[in-house]
């Protein structure tokens, strides 16, 4: 260690940066971290995590709905934001108080303040202001919603931030994005009882994931009731003489509401971070640039998560960072692997996906074997809910590995994490036919799709 | 064919049968199929399929009482056990009609009959009061419960089938049994109101599967107030002078109830089909002896499904009719396969397995590594609900190969149909830590348990 205070200095506490201290410090060494905000970063504080207990309570009118089929009779039920609010933030507050404790049981030190950068070893302590040094440090600072400041009247409008701590529920929003957090939000939204609007761009949600699910998940969202305004965006965005916004649009409309949430991409936090006094380059988006180990130019700094721009999931971050530290503490240089990631969007239904869309598989392989089912899933047939479920497998012609694995449905996020296993192993669709159906389930289906929808050769669909 | 009316006689409508008789239509083959009650068998009529119904009618209660954590009032909800029976003869209605349509689409002869057997190649039609004759004939006659004809008061006591058409709810049941319709139907009842004790005479219920899931379980039964008595039997049953019935026990205890139902074991249909006709051999428990094709003793007779007791689920009944297609009237002699087949239990909370129990594992491997998380899923968090979920990987200590994989926990079943894939191809441990985590799951412990709880060695844990 020489003449540093700390063997390693991590600059924010997410996903990424508390699994690098708490791993790094159980290995002995001399670990500090500096977290500006709470620990925990997006995902625990406002992401992942309050997100999905948003989506569980907005899941409720459904299933005292679907009661009635089943012989229940419910009498209507109340919503009360506030106690939503204040259980999701009791839960958020413990959560934080065990990522605080992991790090301390592992023996690093915490700083509940910014830090800067002053040179390659030496960081401030913005709160205590007085620097110290580091062996190694590493960046891990995250990303936030991007504000859109060229819009007039960004300052009106709230972003997934803001939509977890809104004093009260609004009775309309229209919420500006087509990307997966626009996307849950306007389920969480509408679920809670909210008339919601999405307003999108491009000509479809959810670009990059498989075109089936994203048509059917639209097609399912307006039947539930969202209004989906796809090939358009906001022009300005006015506050009204009743107090209200008008959202006015670039084809001429103009919807008035309560509240608009913009949704439109995150941007890496890497202002007032020091980056330029210690000399790292970042990249167009103002992302860190790292190589294969997450290191940045500057030999000693290394960065991971969401400032990276890799692929900014939680999961990832944690990754990196495990790798991170097989690298610089374990003479083990081990490069984070981002291939076949599952994932999965919070959406009603829910989608899940592993691997390549058809489209992409189609760009990569000569022949491409499809195979789909749409069907009712048996929970909502009694409950007579009109929702289809659909589960597709794209394949390689040739070898019959599975490329691709994507679910619409109930339970879907927790499928792709289960066909994540098989698809990175590079199974065959043999290997899935292989496999005793369990009923009734709905996953069966996609163990028992003996017969291809079709085939898509040279990117001619032939049969 | 020679002088047959039929390439094909299927005997029996379930699962098996219908399969084989579809498929072997849809070839060309001149098809028969007999069914004396209703086409769709254990599974549709009386078994997977309005079990898992009722399974969906039973949680509602606790999806109101986990609504408040997330800010929900709901006022008390009432249940209407004629409405839940109506819908769900309705929707059972509606999958035969489908069964039966599928087979005549595909241009098999439908008879409403019970069929026996008159010789190798003549069957007779018992309500129509001739015969026909066959090349081929398969048997799928499935299984039904056993009576416990030994038990003094048995006639007095219902089974899983008297349990789908009960007039009126009870107010209390006592089951007989530890085996999974035992456990599901304990769950249903009690999930729909009814003072709900379990029987059984072992020292755990659920035998074959895991220990620990079935310990957990058993505790997580018990929290939600289901009396669960082990190690004692019925001496015998009596009706009361209130109408009631009394369960006298082998401990002594005597339980007072309005139902008693026995859930102790099933038997296969192998009376009066006329067997002995045929010259068809049968097993110690009635049921039909197969070879590794599913052919009897006598050349061109078949049996496949729950009457020859192999593993008497729904997906492998379907798998044998399929494999006897292939053998029968393709050329291709294919073999059931009937290793690690996944399963579920539809408890609650919901078991889900494929692959061998740590037990059964120590039994076959020199080293065995156990890996196991139990956590609370999220989405019992703010529900307040005090329910644990369980994942565990039973893997070979010297290849890595995960040898078995248990749930017990929301979706447990999808998870085991998903997880079938990966144990089936024989993936490794390796293979689980190299997928990326799909955050927030539960599903993702299974790929996140990177430290292996304990290890055994020639039957003792080491570490």
């Amino acid at each position: 260690m020489a003449n540093f205070d700390y063997d390693l200095f991590v600059i924010g506490g997410g996903s990424g940066g508390v699994r690098a201290g708490r791993m790094t410090a159980s290995l002995g060494k001399k670990v500090a971290i500096a977290e500006e905000f709470r620990y925990g970063g997006t995902c625990v504080i406002r992401g992942c995590v309050p997100k999905k207990l948003f989506v569980y309570a907005s899941q409720f009118p459904e299933h005292f709905e679907d009661a009635a089929g089943y012989g229940w009779t419910v009498p209507e039920a109340s919503f009360d934001w506030k106690t939503l609010i204040a259980n999701k933030d009791r839960e958020i507050a413990r959560l934080e108080g065990l990522y605080r404790k992991g790090l301390e049981n592992a023996g690093a030190e915490l700083f509940d303040t910014r830090a800067e950068l002053v040179d390659a070893h030496t960081v401030r302590l913005v709160g205590q202001d007085r620097t110290v040094t580091a062996d190694r440090i590493l960046i891990a600072t995250g990303g936030r919603p991007n504000p859109h400041a060229a819009l007039p009247g960004h300052e009106l409008c709230i972003s997934s931030n803001e939509a977890f701590h809104l004093e009260e529920l609004p009775k309309s929003i229209v919420i500006a994005g087509g990307g997966y957090i626009a996307v849950e939000f306007a389920n969480i939204f509408h679920g809670l009882g909210v008339e919601t609007t999405l307003v999108y761009r491009g000509r479809e949600i959810l670009g990059r994931f498989d075109m089936d699910l994203r048509r059917m998940l639209h097609e399912t969202m307006e039947k539930k009731g969202i209004r989906i305004l796809c090939h358009t965006i906001f022009d300005w965005i006015e506050r009204r003489g009743d107090g209200r916004l008008d959202a006015h649009l670039s084809d001429g409309q103009t919807l008035a509401t309560d509240e608009v949430m913009l949704a439109l991409g995150r941007q890496p936090n890497t202002e007032g971070v020091g980056l330029e006094k210690a000399g790292i380059e970042i990249g167009p988006k103002g992302e860190i640039l790292v190589d294969a180990y997450s290191r940045t130019n500057v030999d000693n700094i290394y960065a991971v998560g969401d400032v990276t721009e890799r692929v900014s999931l939680t999961p990832v971050a944690i990754h990196e960072a495990m790798c991170f530290v097989e690298t610089a503490f374990k003479d083990n240089p081990t490069s984070p692997d981002h291939d076949e990631v599952a994932t999965a969007v919070f959406s009603q239904p829910e989608l899940g996906t592993v691997g390549l869309s058809e489209d992409d598989a189609i760009k990569k392989f000569e022949t491409v074997d499809v195979y789909k089912a749409s069907f009712r899933p048996m929970r909502h047939t009694l409950a007579g809910r009109d929702e289809k479920m659909l589960v597709k497998l794209v394949v390689d012609g040739t070898s019959k590995r599975v490329l691709g694995a994507h679910i619409l449905g109930p339970d879907a996020g927790e499928m792709a994490q289960l066909l994540g296993i098989a698809v990175k192993a590079r199974l065959t669709k043999a290997d899935f036919d292989r496999t005793m159906a369990v009923h009734p389930s709905a996953a069966e289906e996609l163990v028992t799709m003996y017969q291809r929808s079709y085939r898509v050769e040279n990117g001619k669909r032939i049969d």
